[in-house]
């Protein structure tokens, strides 16, 4: 049997990453509590997780707690981002300059991240060659040549759903292993390129009817 | 037993749900291909799901296909319509009119839609008693009044990090049943009162996890 070492040669889950980027962030924003271990039932109820994931999952990064004390809040966390990010930062472009576009720019720009959204591009020769939040926008066509030289492996494309299939297939020609999608549209992307969709739309038509269905509850217990 | 009345009294998952707004979406954009029966097989091509799952939720919706010929699409779309919606629009606030407010705002601004954004809130003076993309904007201290008249159930939470759960607890006071948070926060909700997080800093981490690791294993197999 192969040695695991620290879980990072095997598969790991979509769910799985979620979770560990969720810990790290609940890890890192809670520095007013200067405790200096932590719980993995304190972890998880930081996170709507149970203990016996959170356990899981931190042994998959190669973080093992005391069952005394608990981890030790800042080793877990050099742990599992040492598991989840690269040294440097990673460079990130976003295709597709609309109102959405401009709206998913305007939050990224200017956060203090490992991930960097270093350039965009538009196929409306109105908008390209022109800096957006600081962020100068190119022709779609020239996509290749920028993504090369700015060493570009993660997209965010924000194109109407007519386009979005063409310009996926140019992202991956592109070089780009991975590509957050809120184009309303189911992506074919080749195996090494992963997609993440945000669909704004399904996901408000989902809460709603939930929130429909809380009423008929609540009526049915009153 | 209880007979099933075409699953809408069964506890019903979210997954389930995400997939049946997904199969709507599909069915209902389809239009150029005029056949009248689909096949299983092909509404889970168009949506990545297997067909046996595809039957399976369209059974929970009371929808039987034919073996021969499949299930007939306009019956289809609006036997998923009728168990997804109710008669009518629902009405949606959006509470923080930032950067992030607009922005989702403006995506949501003019669609047609079963889901109307109506009021949007905020907690700075400077911009309540405006009107932005049609949406009039209150003060958040109106939450109740204003929700009540418009009879609001499904809220957009826009606001930072730190007022988020605050201004959830005002959205459940004001009746708010549904709630699509884009706050990075796990909000603390009562049962009958739904979250969906989206968290587009997370997303874009998770993509550049998986693009990293794309690259690592393009590298093995070259």
């Amino acid at each position: 049997m192969k040695k695991q070492q620290g879980g990072s040669e095997r598969t790991i889950s979509e769910r799985t990453v979620s979770r560990l980027i969720l810990y790290r962030k609940r890890l890192s924003g809670a520095h007013e509590h200067q405790k200096r271990f932590i719980y993995s039932y304190e972890l998880g109820a930081m996170c709507g997780v149970s203990s016996a994931q959170v356990r899981r999952d931190l042994m998959l990064v190669g973080c093992a707690g005391s069952p005394n004390r608990g981890y030790d809040r800042r080793e877990l966390l050099a742990g599992i981002e040492e598991f989840l990010y690269r040294p440097g930062t990673q460079n990130v472009a976003l295709v597709g300059l609309g109102n959405l576009g401009r709206a998913i720019l305007s939050f990224f720009a200017g956060r203090r991240s490992r991930l960097a959204v270093v350039a965009t591009f538009d196929i409306d020769s109105a908008k390209t060659n022109c800096v957006t939040f600081g962020c100068r926008c190119y022709p779609v066509a020239d996509l290749r040549t920028v993504a090369a030289a700015a060493r570009i492996e993660v997209a965010m494309l924000t194109v109407p759903a007519a386009a979005a299939q063409a310009t996926a297939d140019l992202l991956v020609d592109a070089g780009v292993r991975g590509i957050l999608n809120f184009a309303p549209v189911t992506l074919r992307v080749p195996d090494h390129v992963f997609v993440e969709d945000i669909d704004l739309a399904m996901s408000l038509e989902k809460v709603a009817f939930f929130a429909r269905r809380g009423q008929q509850m609540e009526r049915k217990h009153a």
